[in-house]
């Protein structure tokens, strides 16, 4: 493993899936498992195969045909969950199992209805049994962020011991600040003594608007593999973007991290994610919205126009988006007006353009967007009565 | 001012309605901005009143019917933008306004072709020129996200001397990581000697989905405003949302800060604010998405039935949301479809529904959803069977 490199872990075809209205057959599971392995994923989680026939089905034939990714089933701490998923991960080139129980005190008591030790031992026992069949086993401590930093890394120590590969500290209720989810993975790099036997991963969800934040922190904090999701589905309010993680980790060099993925596929990918899962994406949405490199204020089209730089971080090709927009609508100036007006053939000059600034914000005032037609319109009603006068 | 008060500053009506498609008529505005006051915002940026006539006349409208609320315009460091933002402001029982100057050296070089020095200068001058209309005045360091720290410092000392009362360090565009916007914050408080002269402010972009953890991280570090738009609308990937600031501070009470924002009132204003300006919400947002509150997997579901907390850290009616939906799928579990059953007024032991469980995920399996229909012709035909049995 190189030290620098971040794991992706794409779980959009099991907590995006489970989503109300999300669900897929098998086909499409498929067909949506090769995109992401040609996106570059590492890890895949194809599906939590004791959940229904159907599941098991869609993850036994992902491990057939997924060559290069690891193929991941989800279980419960539970000895039939966990066959189940080896025998769906049966024909996989690389499988891994995932499995674990709730280790917070909400989910020890009002869950379990049990106590600390004994989950400690659950926790053991679900890995031994899971290392009978693969030796790439990824242990879940549900509710780690609710988790007693102390208790925690016990339980960590323990799998790691027991065969766990990857050890995965969930903020399962979204609910951790960046500075507390840092300290909790900083915690486990300082506190479990075995800790370089595995890769930590970080597994957000974003009821505060906090899973991207939280995951990159982490990172910084020692952990190596994100769980995210193709436009941030999953549970409730979601979970990690992949688009935002890997973004953030490819423009933030002096960090030091890289990802394998195939930036230019993120918004292609993004729309047939959208498409097959019937999830919109809103125009807004970071990195893959339909808005995200749009500009449309006088004071940034200005400084776009002058050097895209002033306002834009990202080059959209270098994620699949179309080129940046200019639109003009009434908060736009003088600069982007003069320049949509040399795009269609039109060359004024200052004077020109300050005068016809006054027309095309009257029609603005009016319009959501001015259009190529109205400037056409307006640019010849100018000339017209130019000439006459 | 109280030291643990969070001002929110709203901009939907400015960042928000800039954005291609969201422009609203005056009446729409005026609407929206009555909505806001009652929603408890502090500070009401109501629009740009030189980008045009009828902005101008929006912003007017505003100052004219807001009285609690303090109603802010938006101008640049150009005499002309601020006295036309002054008079739109006439009648505001608590007019501020907002004006300043790009201070990156992006923004120096490309956008005006100028010097550290000059840009200080014309920075100071805003401030003094707006000062003559009111003695509320906010300074924006456009792209202070990626100013030199000491130079920042620098202008923001300068800018204090010359009667700003308000502070902006914009992250224009969405490039910090939170600990940097943290440490920029905390850079000024410790290294502008007259920084208590002033409240500080976050104004933050979603470029890489970070903005709503930055604007806390900068609170954390000692300012005391956010800027924010409900949705997160705004330019490009948008602004904070402010519905994910509020519900942060009023869940983290330990870090000492509140707002006064009505909670219960964020679902029917985000719906408000999607409907009026046509910019839908994508389901899986944090807070106010339609699947905010929805437990679908099996695992989730029978943690939520056995007690909510497990896996929910608001309850739905706090931000005024529809309760919690235990919607039924092939990820679902026994217990939830124990509870469904019980719901529509089917009473099963345990055996029953471990034998009914098959049967539903045989219909789960092929729909995406189970409906209460489905059940209810599920239970009856079982109910046949096993009497006729």
């Amino acid at each position: 493993m190189s030290k620098d490199k971040v794991y992706i872990f794409d779980t959009t075809l099991r907590d995006g899936e489970q989503v109300p209205g999300c669900k897929l057959n098998t086909e499409e599971k498929l067909d949506l498992a090769l995109k992401l392995e040609g996106l570059g994923v590492d890890i895949i989680e194809a599906g939590f195969p004791i959940s229904s026939p159907g599941d098991f089905e869609s993850v036994s034939q992902i491990a057939k045909h997924i060559k290069k990714a690891t193929v991941c089933g989800l279980s419960r701490a539970v000895q039939k969950d966990i066959e189940t998923a080896a025998q769906a991960l049966k024909h996989a080139a690389r499988p891994r199992i995932h499995t674990g129980i709730g280790t917070s005190d909400y989910h020890i008591k009002s869950k379990f209805n049990s106590t600390r030790e004994e989950i400690l031992q659950r926790a053991v026992q679900c890995v031994k049994w899971a290392r009978n069949f693969t030796g790439d086993v990824e242990f879940y401590a549900e509710d780690a962020g609710r988790t007693d930093n102390d208790y925690l890394a016990a339980v960590i120590e323990a799998v790691i011991k027991a065969g766990a590969t990857v050890v995965n500290i969930p903020d399962t209720t979204g609910y951790c600040l960046p500075y507390q989810y840092g300290e909790k993975i900083a915690y486990l790099v300082n506190n479990v003594p075995n800790i370089d036997k595995a890769v930590i991963s970080c597994h957000c969800h974003n009821d505060l608007g906090l899973a991207t934040a939280n995951s990159i922190t982490g990172v910084i904090a020692g952990a190596r593999q994100i769980e995210c999701t193709i436009n941030g589905l999953g549970e409730r309010a979601g979970n990690t973007s992949l688009e935002e993680v890997v973004m953030i980790i490819r423009q933030h060099k002096h960090l030091g991290f890289h990802t394998d993925i195939k930036t230019e596929q993120l918004n292609p990918i993004s729309r047939l994610v959208s498409d097959t899962m019937r999830m919109p994406v809103q125009p807004n949405k970071a990195i893959v919205g339909s808005n995200a490199f749009s500009h449309s204020s006088g004071i940034h089209q200005d400084g776009f126009l002058k050097n895209a730089l002033t306002y834009e971080i990202i080059n959209p090709e270098e994620v699949g988006a179309d080129s940046s927009k200019i639109v003009l609508t009434a908060r736009s100036g003088r600069s982007a007006l003069a320049y949509r007006f040399q795009k269609l053939g039109f060359r004024f000059d200052r004077n020109d353009i300050d005068e016809l600034y006054i027309n095309f914000l009257a029609v603005a005032d009016k319009k959501k967007e001015v259009e190529d037609a109205d400037l056409a319109d307006m640019a010849q009603q100018y000339r017209k009565k130019t000439v006459t006068a």
